[in-house]
């Protein structure tokens, strides 16, 4: 049935019988396509059938859907004519794995990173009444998502709405930890400590005494213990001007039901908030018992569940894992901060072992970071471990409350540089630009899994912020007997040569090296360096390598913008001594999805790439070199002439 | 009286009977000193008493109290022995008018920007309890700076906490609007729109036919409205594990039971929030009438409360609000947004032509740009009105919610650069680097007012992220008659010579012309740029002027790393051409307060300094040359045995 369906119209033509057949085969279908090239399995599976609701209640592309976060619009993806793109899903060239523009004119905003929708769909419905349209806009927004600050400042802001908008909660208890769910928990009210009731005597005497505090609010504090919960919320100001209407909980599998209500909440002249009821994994056994483990999967059998790939090598996080745990042993001061990501961060482990010093404070950077700043003017060694791209949201919490007051927290930015098939929104390739603007920070980049140890134990023991990035995947074991000491601000001198320097930064180290084998082939011996601070800059050896050699190479996962080349190069136009700087870097644009090594060999970083390039700059330099001798021979005879 | 306090133990030796005498001496001193330097003045003026009965409960600097902001901190340090302080308050080198952990041991965590000290609060008192320290941590934080997301992040993860945490939440009903404020409002529910009850019906026969979904949870629904309002925020899961007791609301001028409050909330063992109702502006009626206009003021007549300075000439904000709104008039699709700044961007007018066309978000950096993105992918033209350093905060939506969707947003930086007495926290210094990582940003600054304008009319038609950047205080209105259209990436030409290239961004523009005119006395004839778009840079015209320039010098008030000279440095790096270029910026540290002119000094960045340092260069410059011609040669040599 799935294959006539090409596009919302379709499903509405389907008889309503139909739609759990239809919901099956949509199951079967992610479950193949997902098990056959990795991507989001359990949230997919969650929402098929609310998919489907707001597809049949709504009329796209007219109508906007804004997906928070945006991997589970995977049914959207399918129900909008991109049945076939399953076929390249996540793949260089091929079908995101998240709402984009480009792609279909029915997803109307781009998402990838937590907690914007309602602050986009807010945008659009006010674009909406501006401009005089009255199509429907639907943010959907899981219960972790909320977590975010920024969708309590959407939320905050929603209320002043006085038009319809409609929030979706999906809600499927996982995000943040199984404790946030649950309506009757709530109604529960609040268990008062101990120590309360001398307080609230104290206060309720207190606050009789007070003209315009009426004896009724006391009245409220002693007798319900509802009421209180209720005045709890009232000084945080969230909800005073909150009037967005709430429906719910919602079986967030009853179609028609769900159908219904979308319906009715479309004529509503004000926000809704429609708090529907999903599972993440739905249909699939194994990712209904670990929908964790099933949130992003590689490819896998579905009969077993089990990775179809064999037992990788251990990766950059393995690596991270177990040093931090073995420091941690040692240091009863090391404390962890992950935002929602304890098994991606490999601090899972920290967890089991040292419960009562690790925190999850959801999908909440901004927080984390300033959490840890407290916890590090507190006299404590925080480690915030989050991946580099999601550090983004917190730039400001790093400059303003970790580095203005040289706090010793440790970031640990995993994923840094291309991540692959999660695409645009997801490369961590900005974080040695973003850091390295900030006064103070220190930013390591380790050449292979042994020097993560090292960089991190110096890191804990520096006594100041300290950034230390890896990329995702296999932790590089090469250059093993390379061990020099690490001593702040100082680069690694891997192999002395002369003419060409190649400084390459953490992962491109490995690159660097065939960079280094090629160039020997042509006779060329150069000078191969482990930059390994980014920030400070090792400039004393620079000015050393700059004597006798006219080539420097900047290996980098970054963006050139702001970047370890571009801050050499800034260096250099003020040193007596000059070379020519070539830069391998990313581009200054986003990076689509695909494989690491397919894009690397697209954006010129690939081992190929870099040798090639600095085989003609150094070719060119040669002949420039001569050029430069005979202008300068000019020039300082035009200067002599004037002075 | 006052001048025997010099530490909380003083205060504490004082007859209770004492207090008011005692606030009202401080109240009197502030103002004097206040009206002689300028500075915070209704904030502090609200928490006198506050202040004085958090010192009378705690012990510091044993107890840790985190002031949310902290401008509202000078009777905090007038009761921690640094009276004498205010006579430099807010001066270069002066005592600091904001929490600084070098300046007193009471001073525990540095603030500036709002909304941190939930997060560092309670970060504090996690290091506390693992340390085996029995301390007190009070968090002291205004209802305007809960309107930002990480607050609200903060108190979400404060829930689990198990022992002490005082939070006082200082309620004046003023941070962002009037409307937030008051319990009973609370208390009144929610007015259901028309639509509602239909759905309400209709949701209430759905979930009845849904197993595990109880009858009593629709009774909920339908019979209290009270009961509604709880629904509402049940799936927000805000409050869910809120487990926060509250205490309010308390009057902020009664010491003695603030005191007697302060002491038993000591001895709850979970966070509890304190409600403390207070009046910005307090004993000093100017400030109680008008708390907006004496928030941060400059120095002033007590008696008059008139502005002792004279009229001001007109400001870059003025420029801006008065373009905007004339702009706006030809354009309904322009909107506006800001965050809790209506007055400080200069949006106040634009409000007042357009209400429904201007948006104040709150304290919500985040959701004002995401929103704005929201508007521009639904056919708005949105202008965030943000000050530069607060803009920090939004750096990851700015790049995934509107560069990476190429959304037409334009972004108007106010207080760019560095904007004098409030110092480290504050200066807008980092926006040309943080801005200029992200790919398709385009980065704007004006020479002078009215190139604001053109900029700003250039920018709303680009149809693309635009941001424009541009100084604290009176607007440049030199070089009035050079006015060369805007084009995309393109600097203006302002003289054109030879040698020395005097590239200058926006206010540095000015300051290049003394460096202009400078270098023309002792005989060289510079070429001076308005470097305009620090990005896209104008490649084109800085490779036609390294044919004959042989030195640029760069200028920008921003730091050195990732900014204008380090771009163009990384340009230069990959070019035939070469120069050797001289950056006058901000050197990588934090700035201190002190006026802007005797900061830029101190930088190096007054035009006698970059003029002395580019003479400097010059002169090197020529000698180098030669040997580098010799040099030159000599390697030539070499390359040619090599090859």
């Amino acid at each position: 049935m799935l294959e006539k369906i090409g596009s919302p119209e379709d499903l509405k033509a389907l008889d309503p019988g139909k739609y759990q057949e239809l919901a099956a085969e949509i199951r079967q279908f992610l479950l193949e396509k997902v098990s056959d090239h990795g991507g989001h399995l359990a949230s997919n599976l969650g929402v098929v059938e609310l998919t489907m609701a707001l597809h049949l209640a709504l009329d796209l592309p007219e109508d906007k859907i804004v997906w928070d976060v945006g991997h589970q619009a995977y049914t959207h993806k399918l129900l909008t004519g991109r049945r076939e793109g399953f076929d390249s899903l996540r793949e260089y060239g091929g079908l995101s794995g998240f709402p984009k523009r480009k792609e279909s004119d029915c997803d109307c905003f781009d998402t990838g990173h937590s907690s914007t929708s309602i602050s986009a769909g807010l945008g659009l419905v006010e674009a909406r009444d501006k401009l005089g349209d009255s199509y429907t806009v639907v943010s959907v927004i899981g219960d972790g998502a909320l977590s975010g600050g920024m969708a309590y400042e959407a939320l905050n802001n929603a209320s002043r709405l006085k038009s319809n908008f409609i929030i979706v909660l999906n809600d499927n208890h996982m995000s943040i930890s199984e404790s946030t769910g649950g309506f009757s928990r709530y109604l529960s009210g609040i268990r008062l400590g101990s120590g309360y009731n001398n307080l609230k005597r104290d206060v309720r005497r207190g606050l009789s005494k007070v003209p315009g505090v009426g004896e009724s609010l006391v009245e409220n504090i002693s007798q319900a213990k509802m009421a209180l919960k209720q005045i709890v919320m009232v000084p945080g100001m969230f909800f005073e001007n909150l009037d967005i209407t709430y429906v719910g909980p919602i079986d967030g599998y009853n179609i028609p039901q769900m159908v219904r209500i979308f319906e009715e909440a479309k004529k509503i002249d004000r926000p809704v908030l429609l708090h529907v009821k999903t599972k993440k994994g739905k249909g699939y056994e194994p990712a209904e018992r670990h929908p964790a483990r099933y949130h992003g999967v590689a490819p896998f059998d579905v009969a077993t569940g089990k990775n179809r790939a064999m037992a990788a090598s251990p990766s950059y996080t393995d690596a991270f894992s177990h040093v931090l745990c073995r420091l941690a042993e040692r240091d009863e001061r090391i404390v962890a901060v992950t935002a929602a990501m304890p098994e991606g961060t490999g601090l899972k482990r920290f967890n089991s072992l040292y419960p009562d010093r690790f925190y999850d404070v959801g999908i909440a950077e901004e927080h984390a970071v300033t959490f840890a700043a407290g916890m590090a003017a507190g006299g404590l060694k925080p480690v915030v471990a989050v991946y580099s791209t999601f550090l983004q949201r917190a730039y400001d919490q790093i400059l303003h409350d970790v580095c203005l007051q040289k706090l010793p927290v440790v970031f640990v930015l995993d994923r840094a540089g291309l991540v692959g098939s999660d695409g645009e929104t997801h490369h961590g390739i900005f974080d040695l630009s973003y850091l390295g603007t900030i006064p103070g920070m220190t930013v390591f980049a380790p050449k292979n899994k042994y020097e993560l140890r090292d960089g991190l134990k110096f890191g804990l023991a520096c006594g100041a912020p300290f950034a230390i990035r890896y990329p995702r995947g296999a932790a590089w074991a090469g250059l093993k007997e390379y061990k020099t000491p690490v001593e702040m601000g100082k680069s690694e001198v891997i192999f002395r040569g002369s003419q060409i320097a190649l400084l390459a930064v953490g992962s491109m180290v490995e690159t660097a090296l065939s960079v280094y084998e090629g160039l020997k082939t042509v006779g060329i011996s150069a000078t191969l360096v482990n930059v390994r601070f980014v920030k400070p800059m090792d400039t004393e050896l620079f000015s050393k390598l700059a004597e006798d050699h006219s080539l420097f190479v900047t290996m980098e996962e970054n963006v050139v913008t702001g970047g370890f080349g571009e801050r050499l190069c800034g260096w250099f136009g003020e040193q007596p001594v000059r070379a020519e700087v070539l830069k391998a870097a990313i581009p200054d644009t986003f990076v689509e999805q695909g494989g690491t090594e397919v894009l690397k060999k697209k954006l010129g970083l690939s081992a190929g790439a870099v040798l090639e390039r600095t085989l003609k700059a150094w070719r060119e330099g040669c002949k420039e070199e001569c050029n430069r001798a005979e202008n300068g021979r000019k020039q300082n005879n035009r200067k002599e002439n004037k002075a």
